[in-house]
Formats: structure tokens, sequence, C-alpha cells
């Protein structure tokens, strides 16, 4: 387990490097990330190259102990470049030119700005073919942030035709396909369909879902572009690229079938700031459950370890409010990485910036090169940490980018959020320590004991198939609301919801509706009343067992169903649970499957094993108490766990439990 | 009084259309509309026209006994139009074109699309002219929905130059007119004038007042285009279109002088979501005022039976939520309809549609064509109405869009609500069971015992002379805020408000101001004590006696007076009555006109007479009682009369007091 | 002290206007205000000059013992004029044009209008150049209104570059200036170089300041054009501009130099609306505070007596509410002004139009042409003022464009606002009846008593320098939040906050951060605890006493220091403070520097000194009592003060208490 980090030499004095690379190695860090965001200063002009500075700079890290992880400048054309080619610049959906100024400013589907790419790329590549201190690339920088991934410029018009094209036999295949009957939408040919641009109503959701699609594809092949220019350079190399947490728009499943390895940027007090009301806690160290989803999202993208290739350091500058982490959660957010199955932990940056755009985000080190809180951190968590297998998780969380997206395009609710659903679920797996993969739903889910789809929206029959061999077998699934209602197209079925599932599921919808929060909305299950939001479904079992009913205006109507199907087991629940039906329901599931487990965790409390060690992540202010078993020890921490403290424990999981003063 | 439905046979396979109009006169549906947005599959390429589908449908319709009513598919002009002939796309004010990708994405002022139009109406109206089951026509669909009445491009720059032409001697005329010294405003000449595009500042309301005019009488020089085509073919057909509820940007009375019939399209369950916290009874019902004011509206246009031509026939999808109906409220809208004088109530639609932009709609059939819920309750409706002459409204409420338009560009505060406040006394009219003529101010109003005129804003000096003379001849009128506040043309007159209406009121304004919802905004009216909001005036009387006066900071100024004027009177509301005030207000009216009429009505729960009968609709979840007098019955229902559940009796208005438990 | 009108006799009847300058010159007005916005009057077609109107109402005034102030008209171009150019219109940051229809519709950096205004400017002032009447001239009106400093057209862009050309030696020193490595943001030209137009990201914080300072500068450069030509026909005219309160986007220091007397527009009902829940007082008279600050910055602009050239007469337009004024409100403020070194107030306007955009703003008369509320108290306000010397004020506060625009550019919060913030400390020196200069920082403080800066956000050497000396010789200096954060060209030092002025503040900022508004964020001082708000610094004492210190989760850290140096001090507060620490550290500054003062004044009242006379100004509704010592007296007024009343006394400062009941 590696702690690294983030150095931009080209930001500081050449005078000044050695003593940054000297120290970096004194803290213990083994990774040093460079040339992000360069592309100015490898090539000021067209075609005058320097390359000396950063080689000097790899070399520096190389000779100190350290490997470095260099990055494609793809993020950041120059100028010189945009007023060259300015054709490479996005275009907004009403036709505003997204103009030079910032970063981003490139569209996937340019092929002037593909061919810079191949230019640049291959010219790096070239260049560091034989350092032995590179150990791999990153491509380009959080692909789609600021809104990127989607453009509606006319070169995404023409590489959205072709992309139809491949995919449907004629346009009469594509009409039926998305069915084009309803408004008028009956097209006569490829070279008649445009982005999705701006229009008096909303678009047609199949064109919407195939155009969010061809966007996510566009990236993943100009992903591809650059992966496949570093490999033939030098295949001992690996590549990868850094997401961003629950990031909506890029399917990270089909960037990482392109890299070796899968990497994502943590903030875990910004990213808090999207949830509604965080608490102070919150505020100071993040939210243990909503970061852990982003590790196991990443882990789960290639079936193995991940890097957190940029942690946050100390205060950042975008969030709405920055206030100052809590004492220690620099070191606590690795050790929650680790335990989440990360292998590499690279804080984000060596040193506070001072120039630019992100004068206000932290450093490892302060603006003047003295010590920030983050270093003391940094510094202490790679004594600490140690090497580990993989994780080896009892449970899959199944989660489709087009299910997301087909669900986002029509919400049917303001309050309906994919990401917050699938949550209700990952949150109650969590809350019992349980380790969880989230992985999509075309991969095999035999190796699991049980599967949680919160929302697996369309379903065609290969998937209906999978999911009942999965049961038959003695998997036990747990279905959520949404599920079965759209075909992979975004079409109804000519079927009840759940479409092919209604088998599996044993039952059907007879209807659902959205409801505002101020509604009452409670349903029983196994004779307890619960609360839940804003979605309901009412059933119609067919060979289900009913396990919870409506409650309220319209009474007794089923909510809750249950089907035993061969060896295992189906649950399906028509509403959005509160947390505590969804610990009852998740509780259910892990019996079934018998799954090992913590009692409830408190709140703010992350547990989790990994390679036969148990991570006690305390992100609270408050201390807890674990008391082991006989002949087990604390590897790391004692008894009690301070606020924001760890502990590593040799104990098993099962033998945890975690108590508030 | 009939039910009908509306159908999309080219959404479903051939095969089905017999199962479904089958179903259809099994429901004992009458009428059946069809053609709305087909023009991609009546002309899949220029001139290559298929009308045979079309034709099949309606002759089945026509051989299970029911009528046919066609519509127009101007709303949706295809992609190969669009493509040709791309000047027909509006333009919004900052320049952003609205393109092809959802409906309305059309230019009322593009001679190219005129032209189109021309093509395909002439085309479908000779197609069918002779057909013995086509009854009447629909022209396109809900004229300027997603706000597409006002378009800012250059064809309606051309056109607005030309439509001034018409109205004004000379362009002096127009300076003098508007006041176009104000911020260097004076023109030099027509062709100096654009639409008001996207500026620093605000635009001149005079300029802007024509500019909505203008953009208005488009619409209907546009409706009247396709009337006038369809009339030539067959002088038979009914022809119609189907309103939108308070649509604030066209003006319903003008469009309707081309108009044999008056439809529009009601959707209880979505209207409601614009009230500020509707109650659950509301979404699961809608608010019967609401609905009602429409209905009263549309009826007024043309001051016979209107059709709702779209009624909600389960969830619907474009509100913010969207929960399901109650139980029988189908069939409770289709009641509440005809007592406010529909002759007939359309279910839209048919069957959910599988594909585009909404399958979040319910039909009265499922996606797989079983039925829902609406199913039933239109069945019932059908089977329950009867046969009656139009509706007798003892009391006129005046409305016009220029005052609407006017006090919409100057609302002078952000909580005025030119709806808002009409509906204020049309409520307090409705809670006696009133029935109330919604009419332009250039109508008649001789034959009405009394007449409610809420902001009568624009006032010249022949409308004065019509209400004088209607006040003379013992009619009594009741005057609310902003009332007289401006020339026709959105000037103050030189005269203090209500100009031309000071004598007749006899009172003048001293001042009027807004005031934000925490100020404590309180009156008094005839020795009790009320609440207003948001807008209050403070009078000179000059004739009228005090009635009501300010309480608070500015203490005793008259706040509402009234007048005496040979057989009738005159009062005048100088502030936005709250809900009490209001009723205190139409009561003192309604006495002096002697109408008949009930005691307040619960919330929820209306009362309408037609024909001799009266209908007791109750929009909320509890049972209401009405005792009958001795010799009258209950045709439909009986007493109690249950939530969400309708009763009709041949006892009159004046016996009927509807109690809550 | 005089009082005045603003005119506009070409929107009425020639015939009226001597009725008109009659009844002003019988008010006691002194000053007439004309010409505003007149050019299409002026020049109705190009070329065609009409000027005898304008001269004849302007002798008119002067026949009448009155003054003529003129105005340029070029804040309107008439339509023509655009037409034939429209290169003068702005431009949006995403390519939107502002168009013609409202005010303000040019671009001040181009060629064709400044040609344009040179040609119209050089007209009037050759005209009016020997008429006795017209004692000076206002420049265009309020410049920026409706968000016009920065526009990003090509000529700005040509404009720009030329700019920056000037002020950096070549551009790699701006290269070097800025930091343009971050991000790729390396130029290789001036050229290379636009307007921050529309972009993914944020821009370049340094890109973004100089973009801020060149668009002031470009109004600076439009204002001196004006100025120039005036001044070249009489040297006698006085120059000056109306300036909107606390306006953010332009430097009014800058544009003040070339002025002569410095003015403003007052509007208290509306500005106050920008308070978060002003009180009913506040909504009927406005807060005096916010209106002293605008005063005094006004007054400091050029160190002499400023007018308010527009003053609020009634209700007015544009504010989200528009309540009555209070009785009295308008003398009340003519008052308020008149204490804090107005020397003359003009009304606007002098009759309510009946035309254009501001119908719904009162005049002193009706639309009518009768007198309105105001009338009367213009005139009691014209015989009840008298002649005074200047304001002599103990303290100055120091305000600076380029701070406003750094902190706005990165606020760090939502709740982060410039003026907010200085007003904090503002509040406090008028709740003790401190007369105050705002002052730029460039500005010799060494006459002042007191100095105190908000946040001295840029900071270079030269004015830690002359903070240095002046406490050194004595001052006493009270610094803020975000003090010596960054450079001049907005970038970190290579030091820790305060940067320079750790020397001068004995301590450095270990740390800072935002808290959301649900925090408890407290601080000790002098032994008690306070509340602060969003912003927190932590401080490393060097050389500096602690004198108080952070509470809650990290404890005991100093949050407040005091340095004494020489013969002076200076306290930092590393806080935003609630008014009851600002309280407390104002306090004590004032007792330092020996500042006269009163006890705390209740909210809404207001106290000033000038010439020896003490105004006591009640902007509450409920009287306040002042008991004066034997041997002074009431000018105006007596003791107690009414509610919105008004009382001048020739006792000084520190004689006066305000009590409530």
């Amino acid at each position: 387990m590696s702690i690294g980090v983030c150095y931009f030499p080209e930001h500081w004095p050449r005078d000044r490097w050695e003593e940054d690379v000297q120290e970096m190695a004194d803290a213990g860090l083994e990774y040093v990330r460079m040339g992000e965001f360069a592309w100015s200063r490898i090539e000021p002009q067209r075609g005058e190259f320097d390359l000396e500075w950063l080689e000097a700079a790899v070399d520096l890290v190389g000779e100190y102990g350290m490997q470095a992880v260099l990055c494609t400048p793809t993020a950041t054309p120059p100028k010189w470049l945009v007023d060259e080619r300015p054709e490479i610049l996005q275009e907004e959906a009403d036709g505003t030119v997204r103009d030079y100024g910032s970063r981003r400013h490139y569209c996937f589907n340019s092929p002037a700005y593909r061919e810079e790419t191949r230019r640049i790329v291959s010219k790096l590549a070239n260049h560091f073919a034989d350092n032995p201190y590179v150990t791999g690339w990153q491509t380009d920088n959080e692909f789609g942030c600021h809104g990127t991934v989607r453009c509606y410029c006319d070169d995404c018009a023409t590489e959205f035709r072709d992309w139809l094209r491949d995919r449907y036999d004629s346009i009469n295949d594509l009409n039926e396909t998305w069915g084009t009957t309803f408004w008028s939408q009956h097209l006569t040919g490829f070279h008649e369909i445009d982005p999705p641009r701006e229009t008096p109503a909303g678009h047609h959701p199949s064109r919407l879902l195939e155009y969010h699609r061809f966007a996510s594809d566009s990236v993943v092949a100009y992903n591809r572009l650059q992966a496949d220019i570093l490999r033939e350079h030098n295949d001992e190399w690996f590549v990868t690229h850094n997401f961003m947490g629950q990031f909506p728009d890029l399917d990270a499943f089909d960037v990482a079938e392109d890299l070796d390895l899968v990497s994502w940027d943590s903030y875990p007090t910004g990213s808090v700031q999207a949830k509604e009301n965080p608490t102070v806690d919150e505020y100071r160290a993040g939210d243990p459950r909503q970061v852990g989803l982003s590790h196991d999202l990443y882990r789960g993208a290639l079936g193995k370890p991940f890097w957190v290739m940029e942690q946050q350091p100390g205060d950042i500058n975008w969030p709405p409010h920055s206030p100052q982490p809590a004492e220690g959660a620099m070191r606590l957010w690795a050790h929650h990485a680790v335990a989440h199955g990360g292998d590499a932990v690279m804080y984000f940056r060596w040193r506070r910036c001072r120039e630019g755009q992100e004068q206000y985000h932290a450093g490892l080190r302060k603006q003047d090169g003295s010590p920030d809180r983050g270093h003391a951190d940094a510094s202490r968590a790679a004594e600490e940490l140690f090497d580990l297998e993989p994780v080896d998780a009892p449970v899959a969380l199944l989660h489709r980018y087009d299910d997301l997206w087909a669900t986002s395009i029509q919400p049917h609710s303001p309050d309906f959020d994919y990401w917050d659903h699938v949550g209700t679920y990952y949150r109650a797996l969590r809350r019992r320590g349980v380790q969880v993969d989230v992985i999509p739903p075309d991969r095999d889910p035999s190796g699991y004991a049980a599967v949680v789809a919160p929302s697996l929206h369309l379903v065609a029959d290969d998937l209906a198939d999978r999911l009942e061999s999965y049961v038959a077998e003695g998997g036990h699934l747990l279905c959520g609301i949404r599920t079965g209602e759209k075909d992979p197209y975004n079409k109804l079925p000519d079927a009840p919801q759940p479409g092919p599932l209604a088998d599996l599921l044993g039952a059907t919808v007879d209807r659902h509706e959205t409801l505002p929060a101020d509604f009452e909305t409670r349903v029983t299950y196994d004779g307890d009343t619960y609360d839940y939001r804003t979605w309901a479904e009412r059933f119609d079992p067919d060979g289900a067992t009913v396990r919870g009913e409506h409650t309220g205006a319209v009474d007794g109507t089923p909510a809750i169903v249950e089907n035993e199907q061969g060896a295992g087991s189906a649950i399906w629940s028509g509403v959005w649970p509160g947390a505590d039906l969804a610990d009852a329901l998740v509780e259910s599931l892990l019996v079934r499957a018998d799954v090992e487990r913590t009692p409830v965790l408190p709140d703010g409390v992350a547990v989790a094993e990994r390679d036969g060690y148990v991570w006690v992540t305390n992100f609270t202010g408050s201390p807890v108490s674990v008391d082991l078993p006989a002949g087990t020890e604390w590897i790391v921490g004692s008894n009690p766990i301070d606020g924001f403290d760890v502990g590593v424990t040799d104990a098993g999981l099962g033998a945890i439990t975690v108590d508030t003063d």
C-alpha cells in the first residue's frame, strides 16, 4: 500500500525541486504524479518542444527512490493551438461556444483535436519510453469535469450519425427501435439526425439516451486513442485515468476496459456538500458511506485494487464552503481508502499553488513551502500502511450508467435521484460492515452470495435470464423501484413492468406514482411500519408472497414481495425505502445469503475487512469503543478509537461491535 | 352530453385497431379524436402522401357508430421539412434558435411555414371532405404551449412592422401614442422597429404590450388560415382548437372568433401544482375552482357549450409530482365539466404510449392494452350523463388579455399575478354556487344581474360609457385594484386613476403601494376587519360612500368605496382582498343584484346548476351531506356524497346546503 | 445647502413649462437638472439638430432665479444611430448582443460610439457655452447600470490587448506576473488575449482582475472624453457624474479624478431591499447606515461635499416591492444627506412620467401635475437647510475597488460579500456618531486619528510602508479578514498572509476557513465571547499580543491580535465580527485614538456632526429623546424627535445621547 503525491515542478523555481523531492522521500512517499496540464510548458509554440525539465524532474524522483506517474496534458490545449484550430472548441445545446480560458475546452469528437492529441501523446510517450522511473500514465484529467462530456457541435453531429449507422441496420430499424411515430419524429435518413440542441419542449427519450451513450462512447474512444499510443511505446507502463466520484455523464466501466488500473479523485469535504444539510462532522471529514461508494465503484470497475489519484490534502477551493478538515482527517481518508481496496493514495497537491484558479486549494505544503497540516497526516499514513491482498466482497451491487441516464432523462419527480436511491441500499449494506462490489449487470454475478439491484431499469431478456439463473442456483437478489420499467432503448415494453423480470420477481406493477415530501408515505413490512419516500409502486402478485403493503389512502395493496425460485430467492421493494426499511430489507437478504456482518454501525463510523484485517474508521468527532476478543489485537490504534481516528485489528468482521460512549 | 377519447392508431399495430375501436364503442364513447401530430405518417417525404391508414381508422370509428374529430398535424413539422426550410424555426429574444426535436418548432409568421401549412391542411381537408364520419376538426394543438407564442425572428420583425403600419396613421402617431420621448425612444420610421430582443434594461411597456398583441394576433391569423381552408372544403364541419387552462400569452377570445366550438385540455392534478402548497386532496383530484375558472372562460369565449378536448385519464407525466388520481376522479371531472357547461369530455388518451416523450402519461388503457383505472370511470360517466340545455349564468366576470399583459409587463410586485387576483373574486362567487360567465369587457353586459371586474386596467372612454350605462340601468358592478390605471396603450392618463371610470366609481386613487408578505395588511369593511395582500390603493372619494378604511400605519384612509348611480351601484375595492373580504364583497353584490346562491360551500366542494339540475361535485376525500327538500330527488348518486363522488339532483340551487360531517 | 429637482420639459406640453418652473422656484428649489436621455429630441435624425427647446427651458429656469445642470444624452443613443452603426452595441460573455430598446446599449470601447459621443457632446457644449444659467454638466447617466461596465465584444478585445501592452514590458512579463503556467495558460503574444468569454470552468483570477480593471478604466476614459470636451468649451462649468450607491463594477475614485464634483443617486427604500429581511421601518424609510456609507464614499472620493443628484421623491418602480415612503421621509433624507456632507439634494423627478419604463416612479408632482407627498417635503427641506462648512471626519475607512473585485472573483464562500463586510465596521463607527471618510488606501492617511481597513486584500510593499509610517507616527489601525492575502495581481505571495503587512500586524495566518451559517462560530475578545460569521483565520503571532481566541472545536488558537508599534497601534481581527464584536473592536480603536463619539445609538437613528451642528435623523417610526445641555438649542425640530423626523442642534457631538421611549 503506497502513499504518493501530485507535483507540478513547473510551478516552482528549479532550485527548489531537489528539496521538495527529498522531503517527499523523507515522508515515505512512493509515487509522484507529474506533467498534468503542462502542454504550454512542453510545447510553448507549435513544434517547439521542451521536455528537458520534465525529464529532469522524473529523474530526480527516481533518484530519490520513488516512481513517477506521468499525465498526458490534453485537458488544456494552449491558446496558440486554439487560435490555429478554433473548431476544437465545444458547443452548448443553444449554440454557445465554450471558449478558451479555463480547461477542458475541447470536443472529444473533433478530428482536429484527435490529430493534435496523437501528436502530443506520441511525443511524450516516445520521449519517456525508456525512462526507468516512469511506471505508468494517467490519460488527460477528470474526463467530463465541468459538464464537458456532451457537446453539440457539428463534429459531434457527424460522429453521432456514424455511430448510429453502426448500431442500426437502417434508418427504419432506428425508427422502429426508438418509436418515432410519436410527435412526427420519423426520420428519412441518418443525415437528418442532429445532437439534441435547444428545443421548445423535451427531446425524445430514446434519442436522448442514445446521445448520452454516444457522448460517453466518444470519451471512451478518445481515451483509447491515448492508451493505444502509450502502450505502443512501452507495454509495461500501466495506463490509468482519474475518475470523479459518482459522476453521472460518463460510463466509467466502459472507459475502464482500456485501462490497467482505475483511479479516482477523492475530496470528502467537497462531495459531502452535495448532500442536504451535512453535519458539522461531515463538513470536517466527509461521509464514509458516500466516499466508500465511490471506492467500491472504481474497485468494481476492473474488479481489482484502485488508486486514489487525488486525495484531498487540506482545505479546498471548489465547494460552496471551505471548512478546514478535522485534525487527522487526511490520514483517516488514506486508511479508509485502503480498507476499501485502494492500493495507493496520492495527495493532491504537494504545495499550494501561488497562481491561477486553485490558489485556495491546500497542498501538503503551504504556499511558502513550509509543511501544512496534511504533511504529517500523509507521512503517518505512509508509515502505518502495509501490504494487503485485494478485497473479497460477498455482495454485488448492480449499477449501470444506462439506467442512470434513462432515469435522469425522465426522473418523473424532482426528488428522484439515481445515486441517492442506489445509496439507500449501499448504506444499509455498509452499516453492517459488508464489503460490496459495485459492478455492471452484464457481469457474471455467480460468485456473490447476494446481489442488490436498486434500479435495474432497462431490461432485456438476456439480463433477465442471467438473474434467473443466478437465483435458481441459490443466489439471493434484492430489487427496488423502477425495475424493468423500460426496454434497452428507453421505450415501454408491451407488457407490464418489470417486463422480462416478471417471472423471476413473481409480480407485476399495477401502477406507480411519485409523491411530494409532504405526503405521508408508509408501508408495512414483516409486521412493522416504515417510511418511504418519493416513489411508490403497487404490485399485482403472480406467484410471489406479499411481504409488505401500502398503508394510508389506498390501504393494503402489495408494496413488497418475495419470490422463492430454485435454490434462491428474490425480494422486490416497490418503494424507495427510508433508512430503517432499507436496513430491514438488507438484513433479511444477508440472513438468507448467510453473509458475515456486524450489528448496525453508528452513523459516520465505517468498518471494512480486507485480507483478514478489519478497519474501524471513525468519521465522527466523538470516540467509539470496540472490544476485541481474546487473541486478537490492534495493529494500528487502540480502543477506544478517538474522533477522526482509526483502528486496524486482526480480529474478523464477525467479532466487531462498535459502541458510542 | 358525450364522452370521447383521443386515439393514435398510428402508434399501434393495424391488427389491434378493431379491438380498440370496439372497446371504445362498448364503453359508450361517442367521439374519437385522431390525426394529431401525424404529419410524418401522412407525408413521410415531401409530396409522398399516405392517408389510407387514417381513412381506414376513421371508417372503423364510423362503422362502430362513433364520430371522428380530426386534427391538423401542424404542431409537428417533420425533420425533412425543417431541413429543407430551416427558416421556419422560432428564435428566442437572445437570438437562440429553437431547433427540431420536440414540437411547436415553427414561427407563426414564417411565410414558408404558412405555405407548408396551406399545403398539408388542404390535402387533408380535400381527402376527408366527403367522409361521413368526420364531424369536425381541431386546428393544430395547444397553440403557444412551451412558450411559443412570442418569437423574435426576422420574419416576425417584418410582420410586426406591417402590423404596426396598419394600426397607426404614421410613425409620429405611434411616437405620440406610445410616448417615445422617454429614454430617446423616438422612431423615424416603422422600419426601425424590431421585436423586443435582449436588452440591458427593460423594454418600453407600450412596445411590449403591442408586441404581446401582435404575437397573439399572429396566432389568430395562423389559426384563421387553417379554419378557412377547412370550411372551404366542407362547411358542415365544426372547427375547434384545444386551448390550455389559464394560459397567459394568447388571446383565446380572439382565436375563438374563428371557431365554431371552443375546447380546452384539462389536467386537474397537473395544473393544481402551480398553486402554493396544494393539499393532499388537491394533489389527488385538483381544485374545482381552478378547473371551473377555465371551464367558464372557454364557455364564455363563444357564449355556448365547450368541450374538454383532453381530459386527464389517470397519472400524467409533466407536473413536478405525479401522484395517482383519487379513486373515481376521472368520472368526477367529467361531471364537473358538464355542470359547468361542457357538452363533451374527451379523455386523453386511449392507451399509454410506449414510445417518445409521454410514456409516463396514462391512458384509459395500460401500455399493454389492458384497462387502466380511467376506463371504468369514463364508461360510468358515459352512462350517467344526459342531454342538457346550456348554462345560464347570472353573473359576468370581466377578463381581458390586454389587462393581463399590461399588468404582467409591469407587475410592480413579485407577488402580483393577474389570474390569482381574478381567481380571488371568482372563488368567492363559486363558493356560493353561482354560475359565472367569463367574458371580455367589450361584450354587452346588460343581460347580467351583476358584473365583477377584478382589474379593468386599460380603460378608454367607450368602456367607461358602457359600464356607466350598465349601472345606470340597474346593473351592479364590483371593481378591484389597478382599475383604470392606464390607457389602452399602456400609458398613464393625464388624470388620476381610474381615469375615465372616476365618475362611475365616485373616487380617485391618491396613491398606491405594493407590500411584501410580512407587512400587516388590514382594512375595515362594514364594521369588520379583514386581511388583504400585496397591493393597496388609498382613495380620494368624490361622490362615493366610504365603506372600508385602511388600518395600521396610515389609519383611516378610504380603501373601499360604493357609489349608487341611477338604478344600480358600483363598489370599488382598493385592496387585493383575502378570501373573507372577497366573500363579504361578493355577498353584498349578490344581495343587491338579487342573485340566487347557496350558503358558503366547503373548500373543495363545487355546486353548479345547469338546465334545472344541480351538481354537487366533491373534490375532497371526506363525505359531505346535502339534504334535499321534499319532492326533489337524486338523479345521480345520493346523500351523503362520498369523497371524490358526485350527486346530481333536480332540486334548485336555492335548496342546496352542503355540510361536512 | 441647496434643494433642486430633475426635470424633463420634453415630456410635457410647452405651455405647461412656465407653471412648472414657477412652482419649482416657489418651493425654494435652486437647481434644475435637464437634458438627460434627450438625444432623439436633440437630434431626431442624423445632423438635424433641435436645441431650441432645451435652451428655452434653460432660460426659463434662469429667469426664475435658478441654475440649470445639463446632462449629456449619451446613455441613450437613438435607434437611427444604432441602425447605422450596430457595432456600438455591447456583447455578453456568451456572445449575445445587447440590443436597442432600453438604455445603456453601447460599448465604452466602441470607436464608432466614441466618435458619435464627441459629436453630440461638442454640439451641446458649443451651444450652451455662453448661456449664463448653465452651471455645470452631468456626463451620461449612472455609468454601469444594468451590468454594463463589462462588455465582451471584439472592440473590447482590441482595447484590452492595447491596455495590457501598456502595462507590461512584454508578454513574458505578463506571463510571470499572472502566473500562466497553471493549466497551460502561457501566452505567446498579446494578440492571444480575449475578453473572458464563456468557458467550461472559471477563468484565471489574474486575468479576470485585469479585465475588471480594464473595463473600469474604459469607463474612466469614456467619461474623460466627455469632461475634456465640456471644459474646452467653458472652464467655469463644473463637471459631475451621478454614481450609484455601493455599485461594484466601476472604480468611482478613478472616475472622480476627472470630475469637479461627485454626485450620486439615492433611493433608500429601493437599496434597502438588497438587505436580508428589511424591517417595516426600513421598507418605509431605508437604513441610514446603508445610505450613509454611500454618502461617505462619494464625499471621500474627492474629499469634498457631494451632491445627491437623484433623491427618491416618493414610491419607486424598480425594487421588488414598492411601499410608500413614511410621512416626511423625503425631508428626512435631505437632512441626512446634508449632515453627511452633501451640499445639494436634487429630487428625481419633478413629475411622474406618463410614458415609458418609469411610469411607476413617483415625482414631486403626480402624473396630472398636482402636488404629490414629496413636494411639501422638498419645500420644507429647502426652507430649513442653511450654509455649512464641509464635514471634518476623524476616521478613515479604506476601500479599494481592486480588493472588491479580487474577493468577488474568489469569494471562497457564498456568504462572503465585500460591501457587507466593510459595512460591519462602518456601522460600528456610525453607531457612535463618528464621521467617516471612505478613501482609497493610496491616499495619505496621516490626518486621521484612526484608520479602519476591513479587507486590504491586495498588498504590495508601498502600501505596507505607508501604513507602517502611519502607525509609527501615532496612528491607530484596525484590520480585518483577508488582509494581505494576495499580491496586486491576484496571486499568492511567497510568504504567509498578510504578506508585506506581517511586521506591522505582528502575526501571520496559519490557516483560514469559511463556514456555513449553521456552524457555531465564536471567539473571545478581552474576556468576553462573541459571534462571528462566514470567515475565520487562525494566527501565528510574531510580536503581537493575542487579544482574542477561537472557541469550539479547535480551542484557543489566536483570532485577534494587537501590535503596538512606535507611537501607534494595529489591531487585526481574523474573523468577520458580529455587530457586538465590531462594536467592541471599534470602541477600543476610538478610545486609543481619542475620537469624540456618542454612546451606542439605537438602530435606525443616525447622528452626524457638520460645522459644529449635530443632526439627529430618526429613520424609525418611534420617537427618540435627546436632552440638550444648557446653553445649546435646537435649530431644527425639538425634543423628542418623532418617528421619521429630524433634529438639528448646535450642541457638540459629545453632548448627544439618544434614548428610545
